[in-house]
């Protein structure tokens, strides 16, 4: 397989926007990242999206979006897994840079999830969760999250401090970040005195609902050398599911699809956890950010909690975690958060991060997930 | 970029299928296809389904077929690209092979229909289209299809007769295939006297809704050298999308992206058309395989219509469209149909086809389409 690098990123300002459409929405994001790719064409495209036939009642993206960018007839797909369909599109991407099937291939994610109700919004983002046996009985992705989050706080001492301070410093880190849908500070107090949503988990413990896309384009790592901007390389890539429904987990304190993925994508590297110098990972609740950086081996099982206390987790810590400001600030539309990962680990690895800059930082590593855990996505980036 | 073969084929009979959930389809389906290729695992998986999310409510397929099948923690995928997801999902495949990334891989296609009223069943199918400019305004897909009808028929003469003569084929064909969601034979007259759907378009010149699935186990092609069964390797591999509203369209009596992808797919088989001894297309109306027939080169623009008066596409003529009875008698459950379409080829090439065996084939090829034409997959298949 050859060599496969970034070479143009994108993103628009996250929030709801009520004054445009996905396609709209979409079209804008890709341009950007065309553009700062500097390529005057592209031979295929990937998009992630969760459930535009849920959200807005359309399907066949691979043919709306193409055509609303003026790229027909260019293949085009769509992938979707859950909220992991982001990194989902990127691996594909990859892969078809990778067998040199395609050259230039632009990975977008786009989801447009307020032109619904706060119901009918809840039932779509449910639908990544088992039909049969959780969310038709009722179980929401907070409850099923919460139920994570106590079993996590039963068997390891998580406080319920700790899961508020991930929202606090994802939000400081996002409160650099303009194009966050949030980007301001929240104090603890504020984060612990928030509306309850499903015990332990309050509102500032929750992503939010939010309409946005995200978009990159690879090529050949050769080509890479010849444009201006640093080159950024997709070194490893890392793919595993685990069972959809919580029922069937033999461990509901732990995320083992990441924990496989994240092997697989730095085994692929030929790096070490300790190699890596900033993560974007997947915070669609607090408590999910302290299972993830136990799963990708930051600290051990059950230090989670302890890490985002410590400071560990900080941009000016050890292992710098969501920057960005993660979902929880950032905001998460679903299908474009795994491909907004990769836009700010290459702004990072460029030093275009800004007053988030993680200092030196030239290895970086996105993890994304669906639902509860039933997919993992892992990629691993490297600065030359 | 490695050689792939398709080692494993698997189908259960389609039809309303009320007694079984989607999962419980699929399953049943992907063991089939396992057991037939003998092998005792797989790498990771792929599976087209257009929209789970709008027809039961569940979307995550790459988290929960995987479990349902007990093959976790294998990566797993899903694409959508509205009816041509099975044929997408078989590209994807094909990449994962030859790209080395994985070994053997697991293709399936599923969807689950009739768990919803027809409006329900009509609005999800619906998403197809452009909903900004066709769906919501009340195009149906028959009223679509009807348009283009109207222009072939206007523009090259093509006659109601005609129309009607594509299902009186695919159902004489699909009477000898047991797993066919309606395997009788129809006549003309009861084509021309069948209830009216959309002008010129009667019932019987619709694909049905279905709940059906189907799936193929894809390794490189050296392996598959050792395997009982006649090796089938896939040669080609073309896709190409158009503009998703039928309004953007040059020309409403040819389907561009059918031309496109099928020439990509022969150059890269280099083959010509003459080549290849069966074809298994996208008939989802009756006039879709008349144009399909015109776009894949097999007879002149226009002639179409003639085509299959003359017998040019029957089983015994030169030209064998649809010998498995195509989604008119077989059924089109729509994310599923592009791999059924490869189950197909596999059993004829294999010489397995029982009475409706194309005499000699030795090479054949799979046309599949999402929407009006928006996009478009062909493969290329050829036994050693």
């Amino acid at each position: 397989m050859r060599d496969v690098a970034v070479i143009g990123v994108g993103m628009t300002k996250w929030g709801e926007l009520w004054e445009k459409s996905l396609r709209t929405i979409f079209s804008e994001t890709a341009l950007l990242a065309i553009d700062d790719a500097g390529v005057d064409h592209i031979d295929s495209m990937v998009v992630g999206c969760m459930s535009s036939g849920l959200f807005i009642g359309q399907e066949h993206l691979a043919s709306l979006l193409p055509d609303y960018l003026g790229k027909n007839p260019v293949p085009a797909t769509r992938v979707e897994s859950a909220c992991s369909s982001g990194g989902l599109a990127l691996r594909y991407g990859f892969l078809e840079v990778a067998s040199g099937m395609s050259d230039i291939v632009l990975v977008g994610g786009v989801e447009k999830m307020t032109d619904v109700t706060g119901c009918e919004a809840t039932f779509a983002l449910g639908t990544a969760a088992d039909q049969e046996y959780e969310s038709y009985h009722g179980a929401t992705f907070p409850a099923l999250y919460a139920m994570m989050a106590v079993a996590h706080m039963h068997k390891y001492g998580t406080t319920r401090e700790q899961l508020g301070l991930v929202a606090v410093k994802n939000h400081e880190n996002g409160s650099k970040n303009p194009l966050a849908q949030f980007p301001f500070k929240v104090s603890l107090e504020a984060v612990l005195s928030s509306v309850l949503v499903a015990d332990p988990l309050r509102i500032l413990d929750c992503s939010p609902i939010t309409d946005g896309a995200a978009a990159v384009v690879l090529g050949p790592a050769d080509m890479a050398k010849t444009l201006k901007k640093r080159r950024v390389r997709i070194t490893g890539s890392g793919h595993a599911t685990d069972s959809i429904a919580l029922v069937s987990r033999r461990d509901l304190a732990a995320i083992e699809s990441t924990r496989i993925a994240a092997q697989k994508a730095l085994a692929m590297a030929r790096r070490k956890i300790d190699d890596i110098h900033l993560f974007e990972v997947h915070d669609c609740f607090t408590i999910a950010e302290i299972m993830v950086t136990e799963a990708l081996g930051l600290v051990r099982q059950g230090q989670g909690g302890k890490a985002v206390e410590d400071g560990l987790t900080s941009i000016t810590g050890k292992y710098p975690v969501n920057p960005s400001g993660g979902l929880k600030a950032k905001g998460h539309p679903v299908g474009a958060t795994g491909v907004a990962q990769v836009v700010e680990v290459v702004k990072q690895l460029r030093g275009e991060a800004g007053e988030r800059q993680v200092k030196g930082a030239e290895r970086g590593l996105t993890q994304n997930m669906g639902g509860t855990g039933g997919s993992s996505l892992v990629h691993v980036f490297e600065a030359d």
